[in-house]
């Protein structure tokens, strides 16, 4: 039985697999990726102490930082299922089951999709959710980015070094994200902003070429040869949905010491019903989550 | 008048202006001093992404990440008072008067004193809080490390690679702090450690020449030309005292998005009640208190 079983490795989960190492916890991790959604950032300018450095990168040196420590890792395993059994927690994956005094839910979120039709038809044939993994693709050609957030700025500056054109389309009549990533996007003479226009569908023929909208009323369909949708997020709070608390949008709660309802199971990051989605954010929860479990433990043993 | 004071700069506060800089907010930075405790510490091991800096360098770090934006900054002023005036928050300092629709309190905590007799006598003259800032001194020398917790851990490695014999002394029975520090701190032929040992007087003449304990109920005296007091720290949350909660220990209390009982006032990092005080941990409430300032600002004109 280990001590901890940290589920996901993005900036939550990797930072409170740091912690627990130097406390020597008897610790797993078990993930299904390596870094997370911040592997897919694109250029990050907000983690305090890097200035400039790419979601990538970053991703690099989180996973370095952890690799300096001897942590069992189990890599391309999925957390299906956490149950509280007796005195202990146990994890069910695709692949096997674990057992831990105490457990730490870092399993991030996916993206939301945007339900329109000829999304699923022409996944990965022009409709993509990751800018950062599928940009290149699109190189020289025109594109659609759907969303009214951060992520669809972050998609539209990563394409702006790609692309040819940008429509940049979003239900709001306004961003209300980052001013400076909105002015980078304002001045570029690729991108045009839709705003207070409806996304209706997505045609192709063998790939996408072209999206269909509404605006004022009126209907309109522009030639596109890709579709990067940035709609959201749904929390990956599945394997504890039986036994955790969560808010309507499906986040695990937690207090302020990162603890659930369940005794020894705790939550970090995006997954949670932690306000903001920032990198920086996610690694201080990670690191709160694990100095709260080494505290749980030591009060077990105490 | 402001949308946002940020009082202190430590890695709460560089944060939060950070991120408010990026929300091209009118902001102010009013700080005592740059890098907070953070820049005093030795080796820090725990900032994700970074495997091994020291805090003066990550602190250099955060200073130059938060000077790429164009902050008003206001330093070595100290803010002694916040009220509420009306529909504002008006901050004073030993200066002047300042005003903003919010306010970011992130100004740290203070080294706590031990209270015995000679401490305050022989204090700058071999009693020290800082083994960072005056470690250096005692090359070659005896020295004691009064604390219990990581801190005193921390003064201890610092202080193995300068001083000739260590006496790391507390109160209690076991360390429970970060046990790889721990390792490296048993593991010096340097170091003695006295567990369930009080200290009873600081003795000197000129300066400190020895320091006085017991121990199983015996007393001791021990030569020694320094004494280092790691005991803990009081949160520097005095001006807020009259208008916000504050816990048993004088902790800002905030909840999840680092709101006080004040409206337009949040607070960040180990002045507020968040559990563990870490470089990481406050980096990343100082976003969210940014954030949450940020809502609360679009909140008020929309």
């Amino acid at each position: 039985m280990y001590d901890l079983i940290v589920v996901g490795a993005g900036p939550a989960g990797i930072t409170a697999a740091i912690y627990a190492a130097r406390k020597r916890m008897n610790l797993l991790v078990i993930t299904k990726d390596l870094g997370g959604q911040a592997a897919l950032s694109g250029d990050v300018e907000n983690y305090t102490g890097y200035q400039y450095i790419s979601g990538f990168e970053l991703t690099e040196k989180f996973l370095e930082h952890m690799k300096k420590f001897d942590i069992e890792l189990r890599e391309a395993e999925e957390a299906k299922k956490i149950e509280v059994a007796k005195d202990r927690l146990r994890v069910r994956t695709d692949i096997g089951d674990y057992e831990a005094k105490t457990t730490i839910l870092a399993s991030g979120a996916r993206p939301r999709t945007l339900n329109v039709p000829g999304e699923k038809e022409y996944k990965n044939r022009g409709v993509t959710y990751c800018a950062t993994c599928d940009g290149p693709l699109f190189s020289g050609m025109d594109v659609a980015v759907v969303g009214g957030g951060n992520s669809a700025l972050d998609a539209t500056l990563q394409l702006m070094r790609i692309a040819n054109r940008i429509y940049l389309v979003t239900k709001n009549n306004a961003y209300r994200g980052d001013r400076v990533m909105l002015e980078k996007v304002e001045s570029s003479e690729k991108v045009e902003i839709l705003y207070l226009t409806e996304t209706l569908e997505i045609i192709g023929d063998k790939t996408v070429n072209s999206i269909r909208f509404r605006k004022n009323g009126e209907e309109k369909t522009i030639k596109v040869q890709g579709v990067f949708i940035e709609v959201g997020y749904v929390p990956n709070s599945e394997p504890v949905k039986d036994i955790a608390n969560l808010n309507e949008r499906g986040e695990v709660i937690v207090d302020g010491q990162n603890r659930t309802n369940i005794p020894g199971l705790f939550a970090a990051g995006d997954v949670t019903n932690v306000p903001e989605k920032q990198i920086i954010i996610a690694a201080g929860e990670g690191a709160k989550a694990s100095l709260s479990a080494f505290k749980y433990l030591s009060h077990l043993s105490g």
